[in-house]
């Protein structure tokens, strides 16, 4: 089939590759990057020089997915293609939004009778090549339209029609917030083989859990591989940054009043794994002086 | 090779099964159960009345795998086993055994030359049929004696010497930690779904995860498997118990000062999902009461 696509980013690039090789589809692309256009033109892509010019080049009823940065970038985007849509038209937001913002979008799009779909993706850099994961969210007509690119996007029974608008980035943030607590856990064991004092080989460890073990994972397995070129990991900065899905999923928690107490243990490990000089921990210090008289040390 | 082999409960029949079936080894077999004892004769093994008639059966240097419940059960079959064997002889207790009771069985049988490893041993009801995943502490000399036994119960690559005598039980204590905390995350997430309100479908969202999403592992394909079956599980109850590795993970980590919250919270859940009527709950309704004049429920 025909879609548009904006935002030709590390996954959104791959994803066009996909569809033009694996699927035949016909991609028309745009993106601020000259550079990214370029690529996907040299994959057999149609480039457009902006929105209006995209729209202008796909046939009614168009589908045109969206895979830029959350926030306002998608915002962004998605206002910008509601005015040269037409009614039936699909737009498909493929990025890391909050499903709140999604329900909000698609509500919007709705009143000039443009169908919206929300779909988490994961897979990231290995997506090319294994099909990326698909957690869909909109109206079955709209579904409907976009079966022949999802069918090419996933692996084989790789993506669900998870419920309304909204639902796909619902089931994504929580499926982000399970990952963050997965890490966690992994990097909380290796941390005490490291200080057990035993010896023990966090490489080896890590690559025999994978035949066999409780615990085998793919990210088990991605931990494995980089293990396995760089068992000390002494040059790895111990910040550890997030992209905001891990944090949803705890605000989720709050509102709907679910114990939620690893994910939420993984979210704030990172927040303090990113302060070089804790106000928290100095207070303690100041505290456990006020107090006991132990030695603040400077 | 030839071994003998104490325990066959569902872990130690099975694994009986594979070393006769799939490596053509010698096995004396004894278990309090007849039945157990009768299965194994069965299936090839020699059976002996007892351990003195276990360790008389077998040939010097002799190798008995004990396989029993941690904790008394164990202690009591290897400190038997320690009177009848001799010097260079080689006991291994395959069960979840705490690493520090490990360190101390291996200390004291060497006192009379006979080597100890200590085997951590995951893969459940499916080793069988996949191999165990094996965690091995112990001296080397003990290690290479065992290479036969240990080839054939594990799948390719799956058994590791992981370190000296208690590294097995060290490793195999930690994968569990990271197992309550892997299952944990997994259920949080579940449960923030039928919180939802959007009518996702927790079966069909597990299974989706398993096609090459960033969280698809083994427990979750079990847990596809298991809702599948039963998408509601409505019929469960929800008090969870646990084996102690979990506990011990802790343990170790504040022994160790290494923070662990995901782990430790999965443990913490467990002991909280088993309270009917919480002391500490009931205690904060009586404090809210006190200073904020909250209806108290009867």
């Amino acid at each position: 089939m025909q879609i548009g696509f904006v935002g030709l980013g590390k996954m959104g690039g791959n994803m066009v590759k996909r569809l033009l090789t694996l699927g035949g589809h016909s991609v028309v692309v745009t993106d601020r990057s000259a550079d990214a256009v370029n690529a996907s033109v040299e994959a057999g892509a149609t480039s457009a020089s902006d929105l209006a010019d995209l729209v202008a080049k796909l046939e009614a009823p168009r589908a045109v997915w969206v895979m830029v940065p959350s926030g306002a970038p998608t915002d962004i985007v998605i206002a910008e293609l509601g005015k040269h849509l037409s009614k039936g038209d699909v737009v498909i937001d493929g990025g890391n939004s909050n499903f709140k913002e999604s329900q909000a979008r698609g509500k919007a799009l709705a009143e000039k009778g443009i169908l919206f779909v929300d779909s988490g993706t994961s897979g990231g850099i290995w997506g090319l090549q294994f099909g990326y994961c698909l957690m869909v969210g909109g109206e079955k007509a709209a579904i409907d339209h976009l079966t022949p690119v999802l069918d090419t996007l996933a692996p084989k029974d790789g993506w669900l029609h998870c419920g309304p608008v909204g639902a796909g980035h619902y089931v994504k943030m929580v499926h982000n917030g399970i990952e963050y607590a997965m890490m966690q856990a992994y990097a909380e064991g290796f941390e005490l083989f490291e200080a057990s004092g035993l010896g023990l080989d966090n490489a080896k460890i890590a690559k025999l859990w994978m035949q066999g073990s409780v615990v085998r994972s793919w990210l088990l397995e991605l931990g494995a591989e980089a293990l396995a070129k760089d068992p000390t990991i002494a040059g790895v900065a111990p910040f550890v940054t997030d992209s905001g899905e891990g944090r949803w999923t705890v605000i989720e928690s709050i509102e709907k009043a679910v114990p939620t107490p690893t994910i939420t243990a993984a979210v704030q490990y990172r927040f303090r794994s990113r302060q070089e000089n804790s106000y928290a921990a100095r207070f303690l210090n100041v505290l456990r002086n006020q107090f006991g008289g132990h030695e603040i040390k400077k």
